[in-house]
């Protein structure tokens, strides 16, 4: 008898927190009302790692704002947050969660901690159990199997890119079409296909800003203003609507 | 007695390639060709590894074409180059160059070859003897102690983000003002500042397309029609002109 093997999984994978010209996190805050609320979520433990200079005094000076400016919103959307910076012992904490929300900022240092920390492990083993997941931007890339499609500048040196794994293909979140006029340097699509060069097995989504992706078991929904992109080795990029079928990427 | 020590150094290091609209290389020809004939050099060693996908048939074939591509322009300036990727043995190539160029593409992938074939060492112990060497882009990145200021994507991991460090600040080259307009993503200054949270003893200097550094010994000048920025923690971000010494940064 053939086994049917079906993922566990609520996540909320988001492009960007901000709109340009937007309040800090307003285009996203419905949806992740909407998704927390829906699995009865009080609680929220915010990792906040990838947030390093919200001030120049200090990287955990910057945690301590950044949760600050979080808890803020999150409040006003009915929940309770804490981050994880302050508990003494991280893994507990994300063993306890009730929901998981890792926020934007510099991958590299966002991965690096989280390793040093030993949570990878343990945040991928509570998520795939069925707590809900929310991550934008350096969080929706940490879910991926590496973080081999940041835009990020490698500020410091994580142990391995290996990453939460909850997906198996990559996003590469704030996707842009085009660079501004007058500069040369590489296109995004020239540096997806850069990484493709070399990780020929791959997928890789460009989630445009404004745009977030919805896993619930073996099922995704992209939904935002703006059609994604997909990449793969040796074929032309095709984009998908929000209507469209997008579970194929899940399998 | 102080003993006076004196970098034996000399170096071009390029932003970028080429600028918007004009062909290949076409900008810093002219320098590259002054510098190198000004120590005598009629033969180049290219370091091909940033450049992975000039085709989609196979990263080998991609150095195949990198080569051909400089080759071509390397000839009409006078010069005879051929590219380390053909060579048996790597160490002995650049121990016996008498110019090194290192062209641009990834960082990282460039950076993951020279550490396997085990170049980085020779490399810099051959420049610091006076072997002229030329990079540019990517090229101009891992000339630095770090690639931690790189713009590239990082579709692969080096074992070490550790670099040449034949000058001891870090360039971020193609180095840009601005976002395209509604895009929300982190600007390079911020990036720059997120690095120097975390690396705070550390100076960047951002170098614009169409702008190029020349290293000889302890001495530096900026030529090209645009300024070079500065960022230290902490401190206004500086702005510097094609005539303004900058052997301060070199200290």
């Amino acid at each position: 008898m053939a086994q049917i093997q079906i993922m566990i999984r609520n996540l909320l994978l988001i492009s960007n927190s901000t709109n340009a010209g937007e309040d800090y996190l307003a285009w996203p805050r419905t949806f992740i009302k909407e998704f927390l609320s829906k699995f009865g979520v009080h609680k929220v433990l915010f990792i906040p790692y990838a947030g390093v200079n919200l001030t120049p005094a200090s990287v955990e000076k910057s945690f301590d704002l950044y949760e600050d400016r979080v808890k803020k919103i999150f409040k006003e959307m009915g929940f309770v947050l804490h981050s994880i910076h302050r508990e003494p012992n991280p893994v507990i904490a994300v063993n306890e969660a009730e929901s998981i929300v890792i926020g934007g900022g510099n991958t590299f240092h966002l991965a690096l901690m989280m390793q040093e920390y030993g949570i990878m492990e343990p945040i991928r083993r509570k998520v795939l159990r069925g707590t809900p997941f929310v991550g934008w931007s350096a969080g929706a890339n940490v879910a991926c199997p590496t973080m081999k499609t940041t835009n990020d500048m490698p500020i410091c040196e994580p142990p391995s890119f290996n990453c939460l794994k909850l997906i198996p293909f990559q996003i590469n979140p704030h996707y842009l079409d085009a660079n501004p006029a007058g500069h040369a340097g590489e296109t995004r699509e020239q540096r997806i296909q850069e990484f493709l060069s070399v990780n020929r097995g791959t997928t890789v989504v460009g989630l445009r800003e404004g745009c977030l992706l919805n896993v619930e078991g073996d099922a995704m929904q992209l939904s935002g203003n703006r059609s994604l992109r997909v990449f793969r080795h040796g074929m032309d990029a095709q984009e998908f609507q929000e209507n469209e079928n997008l579970d194929f990427l899940l399998k």
